[in-house]
């Protein structure tokens, strides 16, 4: 039995808080912690961008080296992308700051940005304030966090789901953001190496997974890999991969479960944390800049998984495809176009497409394949004159 | 010396029609003909959508079995793909009638459709009219086929050139069409094959090339080749690849200079060649749907070409940059996570972007990656608020 919470409620063992410090010009929350009171396994995925950004690049330092973590602290409004070195040593610093108010070494200490690239780091400001961030730690306040962590977001993605798994009640909890540039190409970091493909898929969306489970690191890494294939990196709103896609789990064990490894438990908890990964992924499409309509594309019996999610994100990406469905204009030309042109195994013979009404805010594109039994969903959004007025006129 | 004509002339032995068969609703012309006066060799490259449209599989099975042609018949409006078998039993009919008419084989015609997809070919219109088409043949004809070939286009697409090669002026004329799902990847036809790669890049975008040189087979699809690359293969207006994509060139050597086959004159026609297709590529973007900017990428000092083309193709396919550029907004972090997010050998301390001021018409990115000598030009438009409008209400 799993109980879904369509809201943010923190595990058990983590305090959460968020402030405004100074970095958005709406003087909105920028400044975000997630706290683990005992230290948490991490599992991390992070963008396959070459210019990944520099907290992103502090991370899988820190993955590197450290085994257990004990809080991830966020930034909204600056990316801390693709600003020279400047970036490297903002993201130190901030890590540093935390990393002693909090008396843990820097390496367990986790960090994320998302906003504008190509601009330093405020960190002055960040450093600031930290201690005031660290004072206010607290259970309730997740609900700043939540919102310390949006950009163009027009509401907070928060999703939590309690499970019987290993005599105790588990609880797993997402929060996420997104709204644009969004095509994750998730790729695992370096603590989840050996169960991962050499590379996966193409968001700035950054989700924050925080579990009271405990589990072995290995199986953590298996169970987040499989849900991030089948979530994060089968969506897309614009085809544009950040430089600072994250997802960042921590798992600290609160719970005192049978210690999950394989077997019953793993499946129990893999169910959960496959929930809690599609529904982030899927709140992130909802929300997506200027969009009136949420599309499920399913591509059927393909010859394999990445041929099928390959064709099913062509069509997604498909700007053709997601002017039509704006319009609310039937056209299947277009879809066969972009199966077609996604250098999958296809024959026009075989290929049968089904479309869902368009009047409606949902759309369900089907298509078939006629080559296997693998099958996969991407998650997208139409393409409208709003999301041009916010990209134009973005700065 | 090579003189330069910003219109469709006929070379030597070439003469052409148009006339409004009866598809498009507006009336406007939609049946076109090109057709030579003694036999042509031909070179053709088609687009490596999975699905091509019935038209090209009909001129690729000719190609495989004749080595001349004499005519390649064009409608608009309906692009005879994805309608299943109806699409090449339409295509080997309208062959069919035109090669009875013109007492040729079957083989020695050619054929092209452009418009919207999925849709049967009114065939017994076209045959209607094929004896009128072949009974208004002239040289002044001309301007009537480039017409005939248009859809969404505003403007029709021509340039000629004249250059003194292997003692005659020989006449290279180009004739295009395309605005909108531009983004070609041509792969050599059959008779090309040898001399081009396995694959190439990624409209519906026509072109009809026809030349009075006498070339060898041999020169004639090297020249065509490498002038395909640079130019068809090298624009984008949406990173929608089309199921019809084709450009066809017809040689039917009536200029009487000595053969070009290598050496110098093969370095002549090149030379025009690639003027002709070069500015016939440029004008589909100038035209390309709702834009107000015409964008130039170009990407430098890449290891190889295709790595250069790469980046500037996914900087060009980026929605985010044509968003920026169409709101004059200076965006570099969007340029620089798009040459990121391309999967070639780069690093962020190398990387320079330079663009010129965003207020202007014409807009030249440039991006240096300081890792050879190698370099792509990408042409392409900015995204608009009318582009979705003609998309959404295309049918």
């Amino acid at each position: 039995m799993m109980k879904i919470y369509k809201k943010a409620i923190l595990p058990l063992g983590f305090t959460a808080n968020g402030l405004y410090c100074g970095i958005k010009k709406s003087k909105k929350l920028d400044l975000g912690l997630f706290y683990s009171q005992t230290p948490a396994l991490a599992a991390c995925f992070f963008t396959s961008n070459a210019f990944a950004a520099a907290p992103v690049r502090i991370n899988q330092e820190h993955l590197k080296h450290a085994r257990v973590f004990k809080a991830i602290i966020v930034n909204s409004g600056n990316a801390n992308a693709f600003n020279k070195n400047s970036g490297l040593s903002a993201a130190r610093e901030t890590v540093h700051s935390l990393a002693e108010i909090l008396r843990v070494r820097k390496e367990n200490v986790l960090v994320a940005s998302t906003g504008v690239i190509g601009r330093p780091l405020p960190v002055a400001k960040i450093k600031q304030a930290i201690p005031y961030l660290v004072k206010g730690l607290s259970r309730g306040g997740i609900d700043k966090a939540k919102l310390a962590i949006l950009t163009t977001d027009t509401f907070p993605k928060e999703i939590s789901v309690k499970c019987d798994i290993g005599g105790q009640t588990v609880t797993i909890c997402g929060i996420a953001k997104g709204a644009g540039m969004i095509a994750p190409n998730l790729a695992c970091s370096e603590r989840s190496r050996g169960v991962c493909p050499e590379r996966s898929r193409e968001a700035t969306m950054l989700c924050f997974i925080l579990t009271d489970a405990r589990i072995t690191q290995r199986a953590l890494n298996l169970a987040l890999l499989q849900s991030v294939e089948n979530s994060f990196n089968c969506i897309t709103v614009d085809g544009c991969m950040s430089t600072n896609d994250s997802v960042m789990m921590l798992a600290n064990g609160a719970a005192a479960n049978k210690l999950i490894d394989g077997d019953k438990n793993l499946a129990l908890f893999l169910r959960a944390l496959q929930f809690v990964c599609l529904e982030s992924a899927k709140l992130i499409v909802k929300d997506a800049e200027g969009a009136t309509k949420f599309i499920r594309v399913r591509v059927m019996q393909a010859k394999d998984f990445e041929q099928a999610r390959k064709a099913a994100l062509n069509i997604a990406n498909s700007n053709l495809f997601k002017c039509a469905i704006y319009g609310e204009n039937p056209n299947f030309g277009r879809i066969a176009a972009a199966v077609g042109a996604s250098g999958i195994d296809v024959s026009e013979k075989d290929l049968k497409i089904k479309v869902s009404p368009l009047q409606q805010k949902e759309i369900k594109v089907e298509v078939w394949l006629k080559r296997g039994n693998a099958s996969a969903t991407v998650y997208t959004s139409d393409l409208t004159p709003e999301y041009i007025k916010i990209n134009a006129d973005y700065n």
